[in-house]
């Protein structure tokens, strides 16, 4: 996923402003507290999912103040996600954004609150954006957020993929966690912006099926990526999965089945996109998206089988 | 604070049960997070805090499922503050409401990942009664919680509270770390349902007041509790403020100041609440919490200058 997130920065990224300024540091913060969120606000990272949430609120008309709050919440929920998994007590990551992450340099406490900081701060903007839409919607997109962010998505995830030893390994248990611990956010990303901008009921679940498809497709190729443990490429603390016992389809079912997974998922994601732009051309943006990730999936399932072909994997 | 709850705590608490199942596990959960989130939803501490919230917006005319949304959420806020405050980077406790601490039994990420799922419940509830509420309000009302839990509130009094050893030890840095840590919350148990009800500007001022001096009375008492390193007594793990360097007015001015302080605060909340009393006598159940509070009060502080004679303090 980082490689992709990289090519994409290198474009100018108006979030960047957004994501350092919309979590205000009062000037009777402590101060080890406010270097620990300066450096977690001043290191964002590629920022391609708020520049995804706003092309797709944009794009259903709403207001453009709504959809950066609304980006910028769900880029802030992502973050305290990164802080808490980087944790030594769950990932135990040391680098994360090109960074030192916020644990290495502030101590755990200072993660946590920072993170804490983060979702404080993101449930406000999302109220904000939330309130600026139609009344009849509001229950709706809250609850999709609760379902998403909780004990039925993305926490449950984080769990099963801690716990994952205990678990058989299998495709469907490695899908299961992604569903979790990936998917939770685009569904957010794209299905949400969509429902506040007033998508009807065929159309939402089309978004949220190539929102599925995607995240899987992605998970996949990470996890290809970590089986290579490609440091240099990956951007993260290389190769975990299997130091950590975490769960990954290419040692489920094999690198072969594996890229053979993403070839079917990613037709399956293409045909949907497909039916979804017949009747709304005006989310033409996803389509630059999926070309994106194909071409990063493509270069990932090209190096993974000459890998697999030379029997180094 | 302990022995003024587990006295209330003896009378039955209708909130018991709202409060273990108001957050439904899905019965996709991973099995170690069920259990971690079912050890810290049967074990719910004293319950004087949804009380009060339920109290307090239904004198003010709120709607009774939706106070008793609030309540539920205020506590969760509260049990996943003390979630976090327990963990090993922070105060290192092994006990806490009479039973072992989360992340003793289910490790740090355990805990964690509990007090995320609380927080995430606790804003979906805390929507819900928000939502039952005049339009007018909820901005103000939503715009409260941020400040207060956040890094102008609680969080910011946990991060000084931990760093407590760079800070001059004065009463005043001891007062304004008890404003985030422990006030906070109380501001918003008192305050925020009067505020959702319709409480009057004057009215909401007098409110935090008397929330702000029993808030800093509770933390004296808290502090001259630990001073005496009475761990029968306060249910706590023993004696931490001076062996972790955290702040404790009983440190900072010595036991006859802080029992004058406390004495000071609670003849200036009587004032407060008396007014407050003389324009809502419907809040009269407050007088019942004063005087179980200043039971209590009363028997830590005769105790503290018993041994301050004594000249064991």
């Amino acid at each position: 996923m980082q490689s992709a997130h990289r090519m994409v920065q290198s474009q100018s990224n108006p979030f960047a402003e957004a994501f350092s300024s919309s979590l205000p540091l009062p000037s009777i913060l402590d101060p080890d507290f406010a270097d620990a969120l300066r450096h977690v606000l001043d290191n964002p990272g590629s920022l391609v999912r708020p520049r995804l949430v706003f092309q797709m609120a944009t794009a259903y008309g709403m207001d453009r103040v709504a959809a950066q709050d609304l980006a910028i919440a769900l880029e802030y929920f992502h973050t305290a996600s990164l802080l808490f998994d980087d944790l030594p007590c769950m990932d135990d990551a040391q680098v994360r954004r090109g960074v030192p992450c916020t644990h290495v340099l502030f101590g755990e406490e200072g993660a946590i609150l920072s993170a804490l900081a983060l979702i404080n701060r993101a449930y406000a903007l999302l109220w904000s954006a939330v309130a600026a839409c139609p009344r009849a919607r509001q229950q709706q997109a809250l609850t999709f957020v609760e379902q998403s962010l909780g004990v039925g998505g993305l926490l449950n995830g984080q769990s099963l993929d801690l716990h994952f030893k205990k678990l058989p390994r299998t495709r469907e248990t490695v899908e299961r966690i992604a569903m979790g611990k990936t998917v939770s956010l685009i569904w957010l990303t794209l299905a949400l912006p969509a429902m506040l901008g007033g998508a009807g009921a065929r159309e939402l679940q089309q978004i949220k099926r190539i929102s599925t498809l995607w995240g899987l497709s992605y998970q996949i190729v990470d996890d290809l990526k970590d089986v290579r443990q490609s440091a240099v490429q990956s951007g993260k603390t290389p190769a975990r999965d299997a130091l950590l016992g975490r769960p990954n389809i290419a040692e489920a079912i094999g690198v072969r089945g594996a890229v053979q997974r993403l070839t079917r998922l990613i037709d399956l994601g293409d045909a949907v996109l497909l039916r979804l732009l017949a009747s709304r051309p005006e989310l033409g943006f996803l389509e630059r998206l999926r070309d994106e990730l194909q071409l990063e999936m493509a270069r990932v399932r090209r190096e993974a089988l000459a890998l697999a072909e030379k029997g180094e994997l």
